[in-house]
């Protein structure tokens, strides 16, 4: 068992998940950063050292009824149950204890029934069968118990199953060779009860920690988590030159360490099982703190949680494209980059907002955001509509070089900045009058001379003159597929700008549904 | 509390996740309806009858420790301890049930050697401070457990924690009020340790369950769920007419009902955490099965896996684009469904036979399939190079008819139905002439209006004349947004090939892990 041993110990090294920012100090003993690393751990979120006090406490509690001679006198030497039931019944939040304590004491009553009512039936059948019904009713409790919680339903009330088990299993067993069952089991639950009544008390009268506080602070974060991802992904799109280009698998394998955001966008993406799990403790809990009505609509949080995750599986996409195999030139990434930034800016900031009001319990319509998400995407629509043959190229290009009357539609495009785009135009307009004796459709050679020639020209632009390549003497089918690859690389930049669209065009649902959330749990309103 | 329990069993019924296919019955009682539908659970997975007959069979055995007179007098009451311990520990497969014993024999131990520890300090303090002394180390083990339980990379070990609080109170308190505690602690050891060997001997010796054989099979799972849901997602994509477009939200509400391969591609998503929970179980298992050697590389499953996702990523894209706000025009799809239908067939033959080849525990290259998948991908490449210009349509259009010679380097691409795409030739081909007088750029009004001609006349093809349109008066401005749309529209195209194509690009590096797999995992070589 050692080596294995080994192995997982191994695995804990490799993930220092916590205290990433301290890895500046080298010269430093292990004990000392570890020490730092739980510090840090620990003043991240102050909840978890109120937690493992409230522990502390709850277990001290229930320890003095034995401790202390006048309790113990009274309860007997089956109180240790109670401390038993504290250890297991303590969750981190108060809607999680409530669920467990409703777990376990469901669990002990139908268990504490059964089993009287099956020893009554033993007994009934006399001395001799007895151990023979007690054995098979164990046996039948076991494997019963067991398959119910494998299935889906009843999966959340898996603890509730197991106590049923060993509960069942105690009682009887202790019923036939300690006699007087019904004492047993009332004395059993009576320090179960206590243990409980401890554990709830503590609990949710200590500095309580509200599985719907969390859950709220939770979905905020998401909001802001999917925001920065977003920011963080195109911002990153538009500055890569293709000069560094890590190989992917060592990305995969690196889970992509320089992106901070991308893993908070992730664990978004990941946290399904979770929001549900917190929402359904959140259900449990009585109104406290800012959540002041009864029936809050809990799983209006989970249905938000939903809609977003929509929109960062296009976060994910987008961080996809940033990855792929198959890159945009440059300097196509940054002719479109005014209108991509204002978008993604516009967006993230919606998000933000939406996250902020539900921070601050606010019900407001957004209508300026929305409009101004929408006015700077369709005008990255229409610059990218403008500018499409940017992204195409090839065919109509042999045919009809670049010479066409851009200048005329681009004043309905009201970016600031384009000195990218007005570049390209001018290096194009340059070889307006050479490249205009070609327009007419050439059959054979000629026709694909051009062609190659213009591809050139396109695809080195506008770093090299056309002119360099003039007299090279390329292989036409080397230069068929070059070509089919430059442009579906091209297209890598519409696939980028329409999967950003695509995001935009799914912020609506999402202030649809954070309305409908705000709406249901009356939020105030705030026009 | 009885409103809040109500809420839940509203939940558990919103939930029939098995027996959906038993749907067609109406005129059932609920009770027949519901043994049916525990019955087809079973049905699904035999191992989750077994599981249950193997607790219940372990409980009784230890049962029996005690209705048997001859062990109870040996073992006495304590015995009842070891009833706990095979409920608590007994899991699923044989490796979570030897992590499990190593939690719960490790924790038992420590808590034990502290106990003792801590009883002779404190009766070494004298009988006044010995219950102040008792307290206080209970309270600190309880917060300190606790809070170690939260730090990550500890969180698999939350059990573990769990025993050492309870136990330590345990010994600790009865050694105080029982005297001798080191009797104590070893009554409770013995008991302990018989209860984890029933368990792991029924375990592993009784039709074992292992988390090998279960993480195997659901990576060859995983690489069906992902080939299905590829092919599910493009024949939806393609066979979209646009009729029928429900609402997007109540999409994502209802789930996509009617996507059942895509439920599986997201559950394969979502499955990293169980992913290396079950290869976290695998590594505690001895050689079994098809898996003979030591140090079997599962954690090499949960690499393929991870790059698996990687793809599956771009299948979630695709998906996305399949239910995007803004969808390309439905002819267009079609102009290109042989060639999007050959690269995705390929690429799932692909990924299929990776996952016979995982499964059979074979090694070969898939140099053929792999070529097939990169030559039709080539195909569809070149096939959207050849006719980009549908693609973005506007404004090249504007000067140059699509009279281009498409014919020419249409021979270069070898699919076998190009009839949707030699039908917009056609089409286009009959507008040649009276188009081509306009190929020159033409300023202000008459320019606009061949422009919005030929616009028309792309968007609505190829099922009405151009010439029906003649007449109408349309705004410009409406026109120009519409516009926008439209290419956006056309572009969306270009990102679900883009995304496709891509898709096929990390096939690659599935490849790669796959080979590696096998190639640490020893399988047979077969080329």
């Amino acid at each position: 068992m050692n080596g294995k041993k080994g192995s997982i110990v191994i695995k804990i090294d490799d993930r220092p998940e916590t205290g990433k920012k301290d890895s500046g100090d080298v010269g430093e003993s292990p004990a000392k950063k570890w020490i730092r690393d739980v510090w840090q751990f620990a003043k991240e979120d102050m909840n978890r050292i109120t937690f493992s006090l409230k522990v502390g406490l709850a277990v001290l509690l229930v320890s003095l009824l034995i401790l202390i001679r006048a309790p113990y006198e009274v309860f007997g030497t089956s109180i240790i149950w109670s401390i038993l039931t504290v250890a297991i019944m303590f969750e981190y939040t108060v809607g999680a204890t409530f669920n467990r304590g409703f777990n376990r004491a469901l669990g002990s009553l139908l268990a504490g029934i059964f089993a009287i009512t099956m020893m009554q039936v033993a007994m009934a059948c006399g001395q001799i069968a007895e151990p023979y019904i007690i054995a098979l009713s164990i046996f039948f409790v076991g494997a019963i118990t067991s398959f119910m919680k494998l299935y889906p339903s009843l999966v959340p009330y898996e603890y509730g199953f197991r106590v049923i088990l060993f509960t069942y299993c105690l009682i009887i067993i202790s019923g036939y060779r300690m006699g007087n069952p019904i004492r047993t089991a009332m004395d059993r639950m009576y320090s179960i009860a206590i243990g409980g009544i401890v554990t709830v008390l503590v609990n949710s009268l200590v500095f309580p920690i509200w599985a719907g506080e969390q859950l709220h602070l939770e979905l905020v974060g998401s909001f802001n988590a999917v925001a920065d991802s977003l920011e963080e992904c195109v911002k990153k799109y538009l500055a890569d030159d293709g000069s560094s280009h890590p190989e992917f698998s060592k990305t995969v394998m690196d889970d992509f360490a320089d992106e901070p955001a991308f893993h908070k966008c992730r664990a978004t993406l990941n946290s399904s099982a979770k929001f549900e799990a917190v929402a359904n403790s959140a259900k449990w809990e009585p109104p406290h703190g800012r959540f002041r009505h009864f029936f809050y609509p809990w799983s209006e949080y989970v249905k938000v949680g939903a809609v977003l995750r929509h929109c960062a599986y296009e976060v994910m996409a987008l961080h996809g494209c940033l990855h792929s195999e198959i890159q945009a030139p440059y300097n196509l990434r940054c002719a479109f980059q005014p209108e991509i930034l204002d978008a993604t800016n516009q967006a993230a900031e919606l998000l933000r907002s939406l996250g902020k009001d539900i921070n601050n319990m606010k019900r407001s319509l957004q209508t300026n955001l929305l409009k101004r998400v929408h006015s700077s995407t369709e005008r990255l629509q229409r610059s990218i509509d403008m500018h499409s043959y940017l992204l195409t190229s090839s065919h109509e290009i042999q045919d009809c070089p670049p010479k066409l009357p851009i200048s005329q539609p681009s004043n309905t495009v009201t970016c600031t900045s384009k000195d990218s785009l007005s570049q390209v135009e001018k290096s194009e307009s340059n070889n307006e009058k050479p490249n205009s004796a070609d327009t007419k459709p050439v059959q054979g050679d000629s026709y694909h001379e051009t062609m190659r020639k213009q591809q050139r020209r396109l695809y080195s632009w506008p770093s090299r003159e056309v002119d360099d390549y003039e007299d090279g003497d390329v292989d036409t089918e080397m230069l068929q597929k070059m070509r089919t690859f430059e442009s579906t690389a091209a297209l890598s930049l519409a696939t980028f700008t329409s999967l950003l669209i695509e995001f935009v065009a799914r912020l609506d649902h999402l202030v649809d549904a954070t309305d409908l959330l705000a709406k249901m749990a009356k939020f105030k309103e705030d026009y």
